[in-house]
């Protein structure tokens, strides 16, 4: 059974940070058993680290992770940075199958994901 | 007739800025006639500035703007950023009618969207 390690940025606000957390727990609860573990991890400035995220999956059973970078665009985190990290436990664990996923900004969806934001904002008070 | 003022941050990265440009096209496709203009305007380090996206859209006769914040969680950009720079024209331009959505992060519709992501996601090849 597959596993997914949603992957952001970090930031140095802890409610960012948690913020992903509670939206990898809302994975959780969608999938309802679909994949195995869910869980996130952060490129940079909060815990748990790729690699980090990657081995405690490992560790619980883990040998076969979609890593899914939540991101908007194709910078060099996305390019470069999250497959570099990604690589470290490919050589580490080359038993477990480990794939990166579009990130989010690649998505079709969020065209109409916008839309939906768009209709249900209130018209303001004035 | 609503328009849409799509708002991200900006980036030293052209490829960024232009993807963000491309978005406001797609959603431009999309709406398919049920909003009046739609563009983009970036927080920093892109043009045009909020401020100048929104004047843009009212020497071109909007009366009524939804501003769409293309940011993944809400920080202080979210909360402080963009609606510092809205209220820049909202004193300019008492008439116009802007509304702030939620940002993208805030819709419930990503959790779907990641795990269409996933599932779109090839096997490696190994």
């Amino acid at each position: 059974m597959k596993s997914l390690l949603l992957v952001a940025h970090g930031s140095r606000r802890t409610e960012s940070n948690d913020e992903v957390r509670q939206l990898a727990r809302d994975l959780e609860a969608k999938v309802d058993g679909e994949y195995g573990q869910v869980a996130c991890a952060f490129l940079e400035l909060a815990e748990p680290s790729i690699p980090d995220g990657l081995r405690a999956m490992i560790r619980a059973g883990a040998y076969e992770v979609i890593v899914l970078p939540y991101f908007l665009s194709a910078g060099r985190h996305v390019a470069t940075d999250i497959p570099a990290e990604v690589n470290i436990i490919r050589a580490e664990s080359p038993g477990v199958e480990i794939t990166l996923a579009p990130y989010l900004g690649a998505s079709s969806g969020v065209v109409d994901l916008l839309l939906g934001l768009a209709e249900e904002t209130p018209a303001p008070c004035s």
